[in-house]
């Protein structure tokens, strides 16, 4: 049977091994949510099976089930009522390790095969994932259907198409033949078989529990390892749709459903921590906070730990040919799911003499006012405004855009935005506040959220040079600049290399700083504190297996 | 210049990512070192470059020399007597940090060429190189020949290959075209660009300096990585020889020599510690002791860390076709280089009723005095018997030969064999002692050097049993079975992936457990505790580097 996943996907496989060669635009799961993609009534069947699962126990049965434990509530308003099956740690554990025993001796074909079908399953279920993350996260609908639906399985496809590239290329057997002058040569056939690490933890976060938990899942499963998926307690939904699905396939496939499954938990208590220092752990695979991912790296050391932590996303502004197109770009950036990226930009550097723009000079003041201002126009339809700005995942986030208000002088205050139809939502619109240089005690932190700093430098050197010690001592996922001077890109193109952060120069146009674009870019880089891997590359699937080999003469 | 370099050695690159695909037999660098291959004269002229050497100071300038060091000494008696550059820390640090600034940036394909002419340069050198690994390892010299050049050559371009081959597959641009329905697409340029992660180190060990050093040397620079070599204070003039090839292949291609620089030093002291902590480290390749080793995955977390330590390395023998076979093949693995290897097997286990062959049951006292009577007839001729041992590398070999000898029952003791050349060379012969099964607290340590234990035990089952164990806490690099139960050999193929060591069967011929061929066998695993990566596979290299990419509208 897995062997049939494998041929029935071997062309989807194939073609995603050389989009990751090529990197130019490819995608096997169509974002467009329109029934010309997804069929008639796909809409309305995935938003009729996420209302049938609220307030009932989740379909999921797994072995040492020892309660029930569930709280998820929507960041639009109403408690989820769902529960998940509680484990027992170490029953879970037991039976996961049955199941590894029996994943990890398939070929390599048939974890390719079973992981692709996942996926595939996966994107029928996208309407019904989009409204789970929905309302998990807080993203508009429109947002969780992408992000969380085809964007998400196109990031697990790329690192399923990683996977099998590097085993692909490690061949089963060899006849070794090392000739001897006149006499016969010494023959021996050698084999060389994929030993899978161990048991892989994916620890989900809250705000992309199915775009950061994919690519980790599928890394792991297709080098022939048993996942354990932690959701973050508030984003429980996505993830379990997904490991239901992912043992469907693989019971079907005749293997055994435990190589992947759920470890709920409410929050509160160390469950994470017990499960990343279980010694049947050998992967992790982390997103969220740089406390919990340092802790992980630092305690974790008999697990191969992959974290995508946080860190300080930073905008260069030097000058600029349309900046209305630039404050159009900035305002969207800032406002997407109210700045709830890892990716969303909070620093923005502009030399104190101001700018020069294809309309004349803006000072200082004007280019502030004119992110202000984008931001403004952006969101002032109220309607318009909430599926771009999505809800407030969590209290953290408004308390945190509370104490920024009084960081410096307002440039734009955050504002409530009352949702048409979920009048209980909490909706907040960007804070921009202006610092001084020198504040940096208070910008070279994350400010997790809708708050964005402006902040007068010397000079774009000045601007550059922050940036260099902002990456280097607390991390970034995007840097952006804005620039008509090309020794001025140059100039911030070597500094992104130097300090290994990935850079967008002069984004004016659809895409956003924010946006990463699975099969082509690459998210992350390892090479700063915001995350020790790239999702996803070579070195993000290599070292998830193992070669060991035998020898013999023939 | 390096553009020339690569052009010259392409084909011998795509001849090397051809092999390590296949891992058939293949060698780039003849391993005979007949005139045929390496040009009349070249053996006497290589003698007289390392007689040239001795008594002086090594021709090796480098910045930041504040002194000189050394203070090796022949295993086969005479001092050599040459000295090399003292650095200091900090200057060394600055200039190779300088010379990591201009390395980076060039392009992949300067790197490979660079490498491989490096290469060819050292395989030029080998015969001079041949006398420093003998007169510093102890030896043999058609040993030191083989394995410290041409065998160690080939490890170096497998690791070049590997590198190589990772590279190639990131494009190094990329036009990323989205379609937009009926509108124009959006178009992106997309600059993807290998960024290597910083300084190398290079931590050699005294049996095998070149063989162990070059995969981690070159998989290094292969990927833009500066490299700083630290040889053991017992085998710095192998290492020095490389160093000083590599910096002169760099100054003719124009590159700043100090992309490779020595720090040698006397025995003693701290300096492996105060160089892997250097934050500027960011890559550190090991080979050496299970605390050493333990202490820098412990303590250098600033940097990714490869180490191959050490282990309990196996032979289980259940039955044999052709018995006198089986036992000089084990005979010539436990003599070979007097058991100075990280692949010699240690624990010889035995069915207590003995074992099954073509000539009749054999008991376990036939069966290890079988074993003892193999080394007898291998080493009867002492000028036979030294070019298969050659010397004692130190002091604490003969300390724990002579502790072993009291462990058990005494099958044959070890002897000194007088070296007609170099009369004031230690020369010694393997122990065998017959333990009891029950004794794990000796058997299941590591006794570096000529000492086997030979192991009854009640079954086959248990001696599998025993391995299992074994290599789970203290690790393996090699394990052996002789069986012709096709049950047993598939029995002890499961254990060895479980476990995850190499393992080979029924060797009786030209092949030794203690050999592992480049482009074809993995050394090591990094499957179980001995080391932490293998010499030479894809998670080897790929993560010395970073992509970091830039984008923007085109």
């Amino acid at each position: 049977m897995s062997h049939l996943l494998f041929e029935r996907h071997a062309a989807t496989l194939e073609r995603a091994v050389q989009a990751i060669h090529e990197r130019v635009y490819w995608s096997a799961y169509p974002e467009s949510a329109s029934p010309k993609n997804y069929g008639e009534g796909a809409a309305e069947a995935g938003r009729a099976a996420f209302d049938a699962l609220l307030g009932k126990r989740f379909p999921l049965t797994q072995p040492a089930t020892v309660g029930d434990v569930g709280g998820e509530c929507s960041p639009f308003g109403p408690t989820l009522g769902v529960t998940y099956p509680k484990p027992d740690i170490d029953g879970l554990f037991a039976a996961v390790a049955r199941a590894q025993e029996s994943w990890k001796k398939l070929p390599p074909q048939a974890w390719a095969g079973v992981c692709v079908e996942i996926l595939a399953r996966i994107n029928k279920a996208s309407f019904e994932i989009a409204h789970a993350v929905m309302h998990t996260t807080g993203q508009a609908f429109m947002m969780a259907f992408q992000a969380g639906g085809p964007h998400a399985q196109d990031r697990g496809l790329e690192a399923v198409a990683y996977a099998w590239d590097e085993l692909c290329r490690i061949p089963p057997q060899a006849l070794w033949e090392k000739p001897q002058g006149k006499g016969e040569p010494i023959r021996m056939e050698k084999n060389f078989r994929v030993v899978p690490r161990g048991i892989g933890l994916v620890i989900g976060c809250c705000t992309f529990p199915t775009w950061n938990a994919y690519p980790g899942l599928f890394a792991s499963l297709a080098t022939g390892n048993a996942v354990i998926v932690k959701p973050h307690p508030a984003a429980i939904l996505p993830l379990a749709i997904t490991v239901k699905i992912a043992r469907e396939v693989l019971a079907e496939a005749g293997a055994d459903p435990n190589v992947v499954t759920l470890f709920a938990h409410e929050a509160g208590g160390t469950v994470a921590q017990d499960l990343a220092l279980r010694p049947e752990v050998r992967i992790i695979d982390f997103t969220g906070s740089i406390a919990n991912g340092r802790w992980l790296e630092e305690h974790a050391r008999q697990a191969q730990v992959y974290t995508e932590k946080a860190g300080v996303n930073q905008i260069v502004i030097d000058g600029a040919a349309d900046f209305k197109a630039v404050a159009r770009n900035i305002a969207f950036s800032l406002s997407l799911y109210t700045g709830q990226m890892c990716t969303a930009p909070q620093n923005i550097y502009v030399p104190s003499a101001g700018i020069g723009t294809a309309d004349g000079h803006l000072s200082f003041e004007e280019v502030a006012e004119g992110i202000a201002d984008g931001v403004r126009r952006l969101l002032a339809d109220p309607a318009r405004a909430v599926e771009v700005l999505g809800a407030v995942q969590n209290d953290g986030i408004l308390r945190r855009l509370e104490g920024a208000r009084s960081l410096g002088t307002l440039l734009l205050d955050t504002q409530a935005i009352t949702h048409p139809a979920f009048p209980d939502a909490t909706i907040r619109t960007p804070l921009l506040v202006k610092l001084d240089v020198g504040d940096r005690a208070t910008y070279l932190n994350e400010w997790f959220g809708p708050i964005a700093f402006v902040i007068a430098t010397a000079s774009t050197q000045e601007s550059l040079a922050i940036v260099r010690d902002t990456v280097r001592g607390h991390g970034a996922l995007t840097l952006s600049v804005y620039a008509t001077d090309s020794a001025v890109i140059e100039r911030a193109i070597e500094v992104a290399e130097d300090v290994g952060v990935a850079l967008s120069i002069n984004l004016t146009g659809g895409v956003f700083v924010n946006q990463s674009a699975a099969f082509s870019d690459f998210h992350g880089t390892g090479a700063n504190p915001a995350a020790n891997a790239t999702l996803t590359d070579a070195a993000y699937v290599a070292n998830r297996f193992r070669v060991v080999q035998h020898r013999r003469h023939v």
